[in-house]
């Protein structure tokens, strides 16, 4: 049977032998769900930036920008990391170039990986059928925060190793952690997250129809994928 | 209100600030249930070693050395790393060298914290009555295994934020995390860690009795404290 590991902090990657696995790159709020919301929304690639400057450089190249620092938008750019920013209409077949706090680590770091695709609860249903479809091993890696274990991020590592119970065998004890957590959580993500750290911060932005959004499960049906520097949609045709 | 905080893994303590802080080194399967086993029964001190070679040369000094690689007793060594055997009776007043796989290394980079103290479900209470009376933040710091995760020290981490609620706030998403785990698992700690990786390695060392006495809570009433470089029962006469 394949096997399901959760690797909680880009800080801990390096522990990890990721060549031959599939990493599902997390970053609850907000990276990885405007990423699947973005490629649902026909957004034809996304490209994402550790440094803001070179980021904001790709304006020249015809790419839209989006770029957030702390939880808001910096200044000067298109969009910031509201799922919403990415659902707007005229983002039909265009370019984003991204940069975010800690997202954009975990797709850096996860570059020797067999396959590297984008998780969310948005579209959590169907990656876990993709990935089961697959049958290779997998690393659900969570950003974190500033390289800290945060809860949202290890609650849908949970929630993929719940949906792929059976199919996959629990690496180590962070997969049942995880699933332990999201077990308990499942019933309403929303209140449980209500007191972790990155939600009050959010919340404290007024944010919080991003975060209702970005924590309602199986909204969307793409996979966003890292093909070369750039996430696109997975054809699986 | 002093603040609590859980640090999962010694690869993560670089992001903590534990200067002004009371740490809680943590290494439950069995190293700091070991030591508080061992200061309960009155040995003298217990000084811990990352190298191996460097704790045996302690012999000659007259410590009894005690030694532990993949969870088995090191070849020459007068002590392994079960519980019973810093339980012995004519271990009274002796010094012991102890090198570790896991433990061994929380304490090392835990040395510029305020004051380090040693936990386990051993001395669960009775610490947490300490760390209440001394009104410092505090920081539990999991052993961990090889790096990464674990669920018997994150258990007792919250354990620790769940005695210690109403009276200390935690710090971020880890504790509140280990807080939820402690909370699902404490009716049968034995039966929750069943799946657990480590347990699953020590049970194939036949040491189900180890593993069962470790996580009985509140059979012992010391606080193991590193003074210098060396573990020993602190005085709060």
């Amino acid at each position: 049977m394949n096997q399901i590991d959760v690797c909680l902090s880009p800080e801990l990657i390096h522990l990890y032998d990721i060549t031959g696995k599939i990493v599902v790159a997390v970053d609850i709020l907000r990276a990885s769900s405007c990423m699947t919301a973005g490629i649902s929304n026909g957004v034809g690639s996304i490209r994402p930036f550790a440094d803001l400057e070179a980021c904001k450089a790709m304006k020249t190249q015809g790419y839209v920008i989006a770029g957030e620092r702390n939880g808001q938008k910096v200044a000067g750019f298109d969009l910031g990391n509201s799922p919403y920013d990415y659902l707007q209409e005229h983002l039909n077949g265009k370019k984003i170039a991204v940069t975010t706090t800690n997202g954009t680590l975990a797709i850096e770091k996860s570059k020797n990986a067999k396959m590297v695709v984008i998780g969310s609860f948005l579209n959590k249903s169907t990656l876990a059928n993709f990935l089961q479809k697959k049958g290779e091993d997998v690393l659900i890696f969570c950003a974190g925060w500033k390289g800290k274990f945060n809860l949202e991020d290890t609650l849908f590592a949970g929630a993929m190793v719940e949906a792929l119970k059976g199919h996959f065998l629990p690496s180590c004890d962070a997969p049942l952690a995880a699933q332990a957590l999201y077990k308990d959580a499942k019933k309403d993500l929303r209140a449980y997250l209500q007191n972790s750290s990155h939600v009050q911060r959010l919340q404290k932005l007024g944010i919080d129809r991003d975060i209702a959004y970005c924590l309602t499960e199986d909204q969307l049906n793409v996979i966003p994928a890292l093909s070369g520097e750039e996430i696109i949609a997975l054809d699986e045709s």
